[in-house]
């Protein structure tokens, strides 16, 4: 994610990101402008059609649909920012879950051992949780001084759901130690399920996108929708129709890339979630919290 | 459910898959379509109906309503969306709680026999749900080292609530044994409670659709609609008033044919939840965390 | 509620089930045919009115108005829909709490007479619950083998909230006698909690129809746009204006009849909730849960 | 709030009840009335403008912006709605709480004193939240017998606080003495928490209305819209201008205005939540289920 | 945030407050307006374009358009005002939140010294939070009746962390010494998780804007739709072109301009969160609860 001033206009305006929708389509622009220009030279100069044909009336077809695509290509636009925010508001939660249980780790056990364990845990299950997204095979950011915990980690299994259980053992160890008594393993329980909740939403988020068979119908809407459209236009627009029938795909095909782009929000797209950013902040205030990392 | 690239516009466009609505709607538009040529051959050529009759302005109609149509269908396929949406997000929580218990239960009690019952139920819990969900009679996949807490199980009676039961008396009777503790039974709660939210969740999104005469009325408006379609525009379009009046019903009856197919996500059509993968997701899960199974 | 197979076309077509829109509308359908031949005549035959009288472009007030009735009326039906669907998640939350306390019932307190008595409370809370709902005084449903605690209950009181009372001193009492601990007694909360918090929430749905403002406004919106359509509409649709104008009004007033009939989802309507199912539901898991009944 | 039917549609059509936009709009829908009519005397009489004058085009602006006012002002009110909703599930959340508190206290604590406290303090509790949300200056309805609890109550201070506070140290008390268990006061602390959410949730709606800047913009626009819609229709409707502009005013003006009434739901309009009848519900109910109020 | 009456029509209409989007806006729209003088000159009085030139046609496009930008700008502007609510809710949680801590601690621990502690603690949150998400560096607000909880806390580090972690130790070093029980820890860590996840999703609302794709394509589309505008319209308004446009653009631009204003509710402007009184009125409340502030 790239950070911007949402009140630059001018920048709005004439800069192309790589993100931006004009640029992503520039070719299927361009191609809808030509097969404009296509038609309309074919019906005007070639086939000489009458303005009393019937085909100047087709027009009304998108009339009628109008509607039904831009109101369409709007829900799915807010659909896919809900995804989005929904993945936000997951990462959010691993921040605010990582610092309340460094906190309360931090307040309950003095030991200098536990504390720099979990110093060590909990960026972990953030960088591991990210590696898993991003379906990356990144190895475990261990350094020497090795707790026998993390030699049980094994890279070819699920490895997020390793790190959690690591410190819920960790825990428990500590509450049959009585190092923390059982009101305290009742007051760190919300933090340690937590964790994998947030795991299993944004795996849910990545690996189902909406169903197939509404994403194919909206793709040849647009398509049937727009390969119709200069046929009956060519008549009141002349050749005007291209760049007219090119603005109209533009705004039609930047709603659904758009969608496409941020109802997956855990990739490396420029509109894709700053995971990378959230856990180095995770890193960074875990470590305020509990020294000697 | 199958897995597709939403960016593969080209494949969304010309490839029908077995969900493609287009392909199930065919027989319905080439009727449409036929329908429309008939009449458009009645009021042509037959009847010999005068521009300046009053059929000519029945469009009105469809002005007025066109709006109306697109608006309601647009907004009945977003409820659908959402109820399936709350079903995956239900499957979502049978992972996470299935990982929570799992990794707790491995925390907390050493005992193999504990664990492999566990290692055990909790995968058949989500196996026995989608059995349920999907009103298959199934046999309970039990090996023959059995444990007698399974013999109760009366394939009669609904079958997740019986498995549930079988992990809340297998938790208090390590609670009276003395293998957990008053603070651990509390600790586990969360997750033995959730088993039966979900699937009476499940179960209410299963068997209550829309309100029937929602439903219906949909129906009987796009039947009105379409059907009064070509008696006006035969006078602006002619003959061409056939692939018109198809498009329109295309769009008109893909979005309720989603609808219809997405509002009950659990059954075997190609939009249904993968119920089948996250079940065995949670089993080769839980098995990595749970040893012996 | 009737059980209906969403994709059935064909029935939903022409078949018109008690609570189908057209028959309930049926008569005010025809008032606003004849009303509209009544305008068509006076217009037409008696003022003859010429074509280039301004009233002629009456629906210019219409074109203004046509986007916001649709809208306001689908906004409308949807909210109605979201009150039927909370009403169905509350009652679906009945259910999962009466199975989770039966179950941990069952696990908890060996003893038979215990069990006996949720075996009967848990149901009698659906029960009752429905009847108060429906606001029929029903008897309770108890049989000889009476315990003390129901002779407390006053059916001049509120009911739901006398048996979730006994239920909470049952447990107390068992707390009390020590035949459940201290975490245990935790553990049963969230259950016992849930009974008021579900029957207030339909309390809620029940007596709180949306503002009455509201209501009437949409009304009176409904009424001025249908009684003005024909006047203008006259002169391009001639005596079709009458089934135009009905069509209309079908639409626009199914829109409402909907949204009035679900948006209390606690009767005894076509589309009403199906409470008494439901409760015979609950009874026949929790009989399976708890023996003895 | 006044409860009505519904499904009354005749009544709902002729009588103007005292919460109708109609008779609250009734002097500016009068005014907008005559203001057309002068528009249409000056254009059409006084200026004798042609219909090849350029203004009869300027239609044209509210054709584009037509959709965007109707779609806007229909959001606005479900926006509103969902204020005045969300106030009424927080009274209905106080129902619920006050119901629970008093059912578990009843079966917690047999001593009689502490019953007679909370059937006094939890009715308490809703009056002066009512009042405090009310800002009426009321007085504290103590009875003589009273408790030295209540002495402490400064009502120059947030009252509803007060009594909060004075039941939590009430409970803190039991504890302390041993009338309740640890355990027992677990189960009680969501109750007692619940009073100060939903209190301070009602604060949040009261004096949290939605941004200036919004708000004054929507009633700009339908100033704009409303005052320039006479100018170009005259030449299409002549004094048919007048009633055409004052329903257009109408139906967006009620929108605008049914969406401020119910924006606030915490007042004495007709719209407003029923919070005496809620509070004296309350009362009534805990009266039933703690005896010796 | 500036308090105003919603009622107040007159002074909405004809006052200008300094948030109202048309004193923002004016020197646009007065770039519009001359644009499309501009715009209107050139095509008529210079290239002198007759009416039957395709240019004529241009508005097809914009009445393809003109629905879905009003209905994106709508959404638009609902998706903001939903962040705006949201960062009201969460500040209202900390309302509650820090009352209901300041009640519990009243009642649980009698200790002076304690409570003095947390009546500046409590308070203090709030304070820095704001300062935190203004990201002003503010001078904590420490008297010289120091505590040495107080000395360690770093003005580099994050603020809100530490003086919640101040707060969780001071509350496991009551447990510790015995001044509140196990089961009274429970009941307070449901307050002291709450402050973090308070800060962390205010945190998530500052620094994730809407997707810059997203973002920018809205821009532009409104810059393509309003740049385009007076050149079809010229030829049936004449120089009546330029209010229209202007009127248009007014429109468009303000609804981009409230949601850009409003989905960052954490600032200075004067849509913004009122956090300074917010914050005031906690240090007031807590001040009423805990005595000796």
């Amino acid at each position: 994610m790239q950070i911007y001033n949402n009140k630059a206009w001018a920048k709005a305006l004439f800069m192309m990101s790589r993100a931006d929708t004009a640029r992503k389509l520039a070719p299927l622009i361009t191609g809808v402008f030509l097969y404009s220009l296509l038609v309309a030279f074919a019906e005007l100069d070639v086939l000489k059609i009458q303005p009393d044909s019937w085909v100047k009336n087709v027009p009304t077809l998108h009339t009628l649909l109008g509607f039904a695509i831009s109101i369409l290509l709007v829900f799915r636009t807010n659909t896919a920012y809900d995804r989005w925010w929904e993945g936000r508001k997951l990462w959010g939660a691993l921040v605010n879950n990582s610092r309340n249980l460094a906190l309360k780790i931090r307040a309950m056990v003095p030991d200098t051992d536990t504390q720099l364990f979990f110093a060590r845990a909990i960026p972990l299950y953030a960088d591991s949780l990210q590696a898993h997204l991003q379906l990356e095979q990144t190895r475990l950011a261990l350094d020497d001084q090795a707790h026998p915990e993390w030699d049980a980690i094994d890279t070819e299994k699920h490895i997020p759901n390793q790190i959690a259980g690591v410190m819920i053992r960790k825990v428990t160890e500590l509450y049959k130690n009585g190092a923390i008594t059982g009101d305290q393993l009742i007051v760190l329980n919300g933090e340690l399920s937590s964790f994998t909740d947030i795991c299993g939403a944004c795996e849910r988020i990545k690996n189902t996108p909406i169903p197939q068979s509404y994403s194919a119908f909206i793709k040849k809407f647009i398509f049937l929708y727009i390969s119709t459209l200069p046929m009956g236009y060519v008549f009141t627009l002349g050749y005007f129709v291209a760049p007219v029938v090119a603005i109209v795909f533009y705004v039609l095909g930047s709603l659904e890339l758009v969608a496409e782009e941020i109802e997956d929000p855990f990739g490396n797209d420029d509109n894709d979630l700053p995971m990378t950013k959230i856990a180095s902040n995770i890193r960074k205030h875990v470590g305020e919290i509990l020294p000697g990392q």
